[in-house]
């Protein structure tokens, strides 16, 4: 199949979905050819329990019955028209019930399509035009995130109004303040630092607080980047599990359970702004995602459910380093347990990552071994036991490996 | 709905949908309920003949039944998995094959999702970071576009490395390269020009020939915008209709039929450098849209069915323009039938058109006063004698209410 798709794809593979071909086929999945709840299938009929959920858009899990019921009932009735339908309405209320910190709601389809309008609705509110971001944070592929240095092609003059801090680095971010503050229009931040290929980074304590007054004194508007973590921390938003409060949210991946949409919310100060902003996309008013988001967020809101998905990583977790400890290797697990960044103590070429990461696939747990992992509501007791199962093995080759 | 709808939607819709809302509720429809073939309800049931099409998402229908069918029973599968399926392959082997001048493709949800990928391209290619873009041409709500004015929050640091020329000025664009040659990565054009609230502008015989010679001679890359016009004026790209060769060309829109999906296509010698850009967003690699837009692609292929539509759309407008001269009202149709920009003569501050087009919501037949239109394939004989016989009384409105 990789064969074949080379010879009508750039590498057979596009996007972030090509790290399984650069890490070698054979080793990971490259294709795959379906997927239900937690697990999927490859194209050579190779079985996982799938602990990347999609990059974090698959929730509730994969092909759920009753959010794709909800899309294709919408679809029906048609999807992408020139006009929104109630349904735009009714996932707006219901996400600013469900998050009361805000007022309304704009969609689009990208997470990147939340952060750029984040952009317009700061710069329209203040006048101002820089952002304020942290060194080694992805906010999307846009050029203008290009820090990250991931790829070919980015100008340096893309990124030319923003100001790079360091995460936690509340002193840096002061000195930006006394030297730039009347230009800066916004700060954009992850609610924790998730950075590619290192370990995460909680706030510290004086985090958060610091960078809210930084932001009210300046006048500068805060925005939150809850792409990732959205829906896996507190339903109510990430900020609320960290303890602050954002002028904007963006929102994505989880929100439809692996449909298409992207949400920035405001607070009832911003309004003003995000009418005078123009922000359009040919599918952003598309009915169906929205009716999946609605049906996603029903699940998510059962009694016990999250609750659950929060416990049952937290197994995870502690199951992996225990066994991590038993072969000697010091698993270090930083992010909530429902997005963790596993990386393993003093390894710092990846290679024993690499070695256990490669084994859990092969046992039957597909794993990334740089980038975090995600668990979902559709994990059981049974999926975290088989993968604490493969990872008492793998973790027990991965320690032979090196030792040899 | 609307008043609801304020609440928690900053004007109550969003992004390019809003035109109804703010040229007045009560005159155009605001929100849909549903919508079938070529026609569409509102939320207060009233019935509309489209020639909107969903801002050109729709080509075969809206819910067309084959085209949601195949989405549906990937969807069933697993839709936004960790890896991409056969479904990548299939689709990109298919518009390969279809468009025979580009050798690959890579997939995005938006059009700006596919332009700014080719940005990427052309700029690794390159080693350049010039773009030279037309004057007013939209390419976007990405705020590098800026030139176009719409809305606020848009520093105008974000087009600094745009170069604008007129449409049409081969010596301005001669200038161009004469100045900065040396800087220009790309020229990124619309394969005629359509500008919002202005008649469209088709090229001259020596402007597609010129721009392809000083791309060539330049070592510039040739990038059309096709979001729009694809599959309306040629299956095998819009160059073909104009007769040019570009580089890279950028597809969306009427891929999928309102599946949400984009694509940009290369030649063979871009595809080293596209295999070093990062491009990537969370549902890029989804599979339902790919598999709705194979669906698309084969009902549009069916003989018959691509001529019928420029048939028909031919006689829509010519029956535009009869009626027209018959109340003294001179309607200029600017652009190929199937994507029509309609004026009318000496209207410079659009008010014939805006009663024109608000007599034919009156009377079912849904237009716009200031955008091109969009005809499709699932429009039949009935739905161009029907809104005919609308447009015979709504110009009779028309020219009576500007003689009063």
């Amino acid at each position: 199949m990789l064969d074949r798709a080379r010879r009508v794809i750039p590498t057979g593979v596009w996007g972030h979905n090509r790290f399984p071909a650069f890490l070698g086929p054979g080793r990971y999945p490259v294709f795959a050819r379906r997927a239900q709840g937690a697990h999927f299938e490859d194209v050579d009929g190779r079985h996982y329990i799938d602990y990347m959920c999609g990059y974090g858009a698959m929730i509730t899990g994969f092909a759920n019955p009753a959010v794709d019921a909800a899309a294709t009932a919408r679809m029906a009735m048609g999807d992408c028209l020139n006009q929104p339908t109630e349904t735009s309405v009714l996932l707006a209320e219901r996400l600013t019930e469900l998050i009361p910190d805000m007022a309304w709601a704009g969609f689009g389809k990208n997470g990147s399509d939340a952060v750029s309008t984040a952009f317009l609705i700061a710069r329209a509110h203040t006048g101002r035009t820089k952002i304020v971001c942290v060194n080694g944070a992805y906010h999307g592929s846009h050029s203008w995130c290009n820090w990250c240095n991931i790829g070919a092609g980015r100008p340096a003059e893309d990124s030319s109004m923003v100001l790079p801090v360091d995460w936690n680095d509340l002193a840096g971010m002061r000195e930006l303040f006394e030297a730039e503050g009347d230009s800066i229009a916004a700060v954009l931040m992850t609610p924790f630092h998730h950075p590619f290929a290192a370990p995460a980074e909680l706030p510290d304590e004086a985090w958060w607080p610091g960078v809210s007054a930084l932001c009210r004194d300046g006048e500068a508007l805060l925005l939150v980047d809850d792409v990732r973590a959205g829906f896996r921390l507190d339903l109510a938003g990430s900020h609320r599990y960290f303890g602050f409060s954002p002028d904007l949210i963006c929102l994505s991946k989880a929100l439809a359970n692996t449909h298409p949409l992207s949400v920035v919310l405001g607070v009832d100060r911003c309004r003003e702004a995000a009418e005078k902003v123009f922000a359009a996309g040919t599918f952003w008013s598309a009915s169906a995602p929205m009716a999946a988001a609605l049906a996603n967020l029903d699940l998510l809101c059962e009694p016990g459910r999250f609750d659950r998905m929060q416990r049952l990583a937290g197994q995870l977790c502690d199951g992996l380093v225990a066994h991590g400890a038993a072969v000697g290797l010091t698993l270090e697990i930083t992010g909530p347990p429902t997005i963790p960044t596993v990386t393993i103590a003093g390894d710092h070429d990846f290679a024993l990552m690499t070695a256990f990461a490669e084994n859990m696939v092969a046992r039957g747990s597909f794993v990334h071994p740089t980038h975090n992992w995600f668990f979902s509501a559709a994990h059981d007791e049974d999926d975290v036991a088989a993968t604490l199962t493969h990872a008492q093995g793998a973790l027990e080759t991965a320690a032979g490996t090196t030792t040899r």
